[in-house]
């Protein structure tokens, strides 16, 4: 159930999607908070949309219900879920969108559990995680009377979380799955002198690289950070050390490269994917 | 009344403008919920502004306030207006921002009633529609106290819609009015060999070009589209049908131009105003 | 207290950043109404994050409390506040970003009352004003249990707000302080002719240049403005008066710069700190 709707999308701001997304959600239930997460998601780019969903869902409150459209398959054949996990709501289209939240899920350890999540490929299905359960929204009872082709974000997403936000339980809207599309997460690899060597899954409105790995994957500060030929000593605690490329802990918990008072991005010109390798500095000498 | 408030401007995000016309509303009515349509329209674009709160007012719920302000006569001798129709409330200067709006008034088909829309040119006078009431913004009891000559966004819609939201008639704000400017609406040409041409009346932040054609004015998906001296094949049902250029009906129900996993209008090179035909496909053999 | 929250950031629109922190303030107060002011100051820019709250914080009603987070030394030993004064609260950074805020203070007119704010460089140390009250927010009791190197908007002011909000008093938060950070006031400078010279401290969304000159500065509206040798005769009540540059009081009470239907800074190149001289007409003859 819960009260707040929050929105992530790659609608942009200067069209009316985003309004007329809002409008069919208060028709049915006037009384909800609806809050923006981002609709400046790179257009079509669903693993940005979903590190962006992924990177914010947490800090709302239990019962949240998080809606996310970036949907280039809207009007194909792919279908759309809502999901309850983690003391969160996801709703969207199943294409990979929720993959951050999934990483999220509890390690599965009992007997027989696979150790590693069931994904081949990119965007392929796996078992909905443990904790996990999900229906496709099948039930047009609670869609907008007239479903566009190419809107389903305003026409089926919108009027479905306003449902659920009115109490409607989850399997009101269509039949449980139970697997789903997912990213692989991308996972650093450990060399045998120690160094690890991740990439870089998002660029923020800064130009930082936030970087596939994580805090916890680093034995210390005293490492060395290599990014397309640019090397970075130490990790530092806040972005006015140093001078010029500065690596640091980000709020999402991974390692990121940042200029102070600019943007790393411009600096060495890295994109999405690009491998970032941190080397202990012990074994430098 | 109603206890929502939209907002449409041509503001943008990076000043305090947007924050500051919030504030003038909440500080008379703290607890209405306001919502942003849009603040990117295009600065001092009339008819963009026009067509943005025409295609997201309607989804919104009955009484709910809509505040259009993109406005270039601010402080010249232009018209202010409060508007009642359709089950809404507009809110803005009398400059066309409002004729998507009106051309969704029902017909008039009583004895007498004229065909045609009455206006000549380009955001001339017209008639109030049937079933719209407008009066314009002239008691300054409900204004803020100092009227600023270029604000009047926040200095006098602000307030008036927020007193509206309190349930202040309609008729308090002054006196009524019986004609509005408007624009003409592009209205698609038949001809005789079963073409029709109309034109791209907006282009949105995918780069989509939105034509006048409406769905209804088309006899069938088995027609071929032209644009710029691209011509497009049949009529798709998704974004992911086809290759490179396709035609689409939009959530608007108006006749798209898409391309897929891109932007039309920056391979077409197409800008507002831009002829668009579309020709059955039996005729081309 | 208060029950709506405003903020003020140069996070950007395209990351999570402004949403994990309205999830941080909802987690804490559901109940809440946060609303923009601008989350697209330019990165960095604690002067231009300090223009663009000054501009908009007094529209709000008494006790909103405007969180304004423009941040570059988070994680340095820089000052976290909670201010009140002017019946607002303020919360963010003790770097200047309440510059504008200050000198909104009352004039301290008594025995012995400095006739100028204590400022003597670039963001230095202040005494509070009068009727201001302020303390550092060191008690973690009211933050978030982790606390990241790089976020404290996210992990200290947001929930700060938030428990604010609820009705913690001021004093609960930190130890009381009396002087804060400030960059001083451009004050105009008046000629021996009659001239006034000011210079630009903002230029906005649509290219306007806002001067540091107030209405209050000028004698009457017979004069001329030269900015970067384009010379600019009496002062418009409208954009739509005379064509070209143009003068105009602005919504904020200072002298601008206009272009109809244009941008004044790409006709003259103008950029923030430029000086602007305002002359008598009747001293050019």
């Amino acid at each position: 159930m819960g009260s707040i709707i929050t929105l992530t999308t790659d609608f942009g701001l200067k069209d009316s999607y985003v309004g007329a997304m809002k409008g069919a959600i208060l028709e049915i239930n006037p009384e909800v908070k609806i809050v923006d997460i981002s609709h400046a998601v790179t257009p079509q780019n669903v693993r940005e949309g979903a590190y962006v969903l992924g990177s914010a869902y947490r800090y709302f409150p239990k019962g949240t219900i998080h809606l996310a459209v970036v949907d280039p398959g809207v009007g194909t054949g792919r279908r759309a879920l809502s999901i309850r996990g983690l003391d969160h709501y996801f709703i969207g289209p199943d294409n990979g969108v929720f993959s951050y939240v999934f990483t999220d899920a509890p390690e599965e350890t009992g007997p027989g559990a696979p150790r590693q999540p069931i994904n081949v490929g990119e965007g392929d299905l796996q078992r909905l995680p443990r904790g996990f359960e999900a229906v496709t929204l099948t039930r047009s009872l609670y869609w907008r009377p007239q479903v566009s082709d190419t809107f389903h974000g305003r026409d089926i997403f919108a009027p479905v979380a306003a449902h659920l936000s009115l109490g409607v339980p989850l399997e009101e809207f269509g039949e449980p799955v139970s697997s789903v599309v997912a990213f692989p997460r991308p996972t650093p690899v450990r060399g045998v002198d120690g160094s690890i060597e991740g990439e870089i899954i998002h660029i923020d409105g800064y130009g930082n690289l936030i970087t596939s790995i994580k805090a916890s994957d680093l034995p210390d500060h005293r490492v060395e950070t290599e990014i397309g030929g640019n090397r970075v000593k130490g990790i530092c605690r806040s972005y006015e050390e140093g001078e010029g490329l500065l690596s640091i802990v980000g709020s999402a918990g991974y390692l990121e490269i940042c200029e102070k008072n600019g943007s790393a991005a411009a600096r060495t010109g890295a994109e999405i994917g690009n491998p970032v390798i941190v080397r202990p500095l012990s074994s430098l000498t």
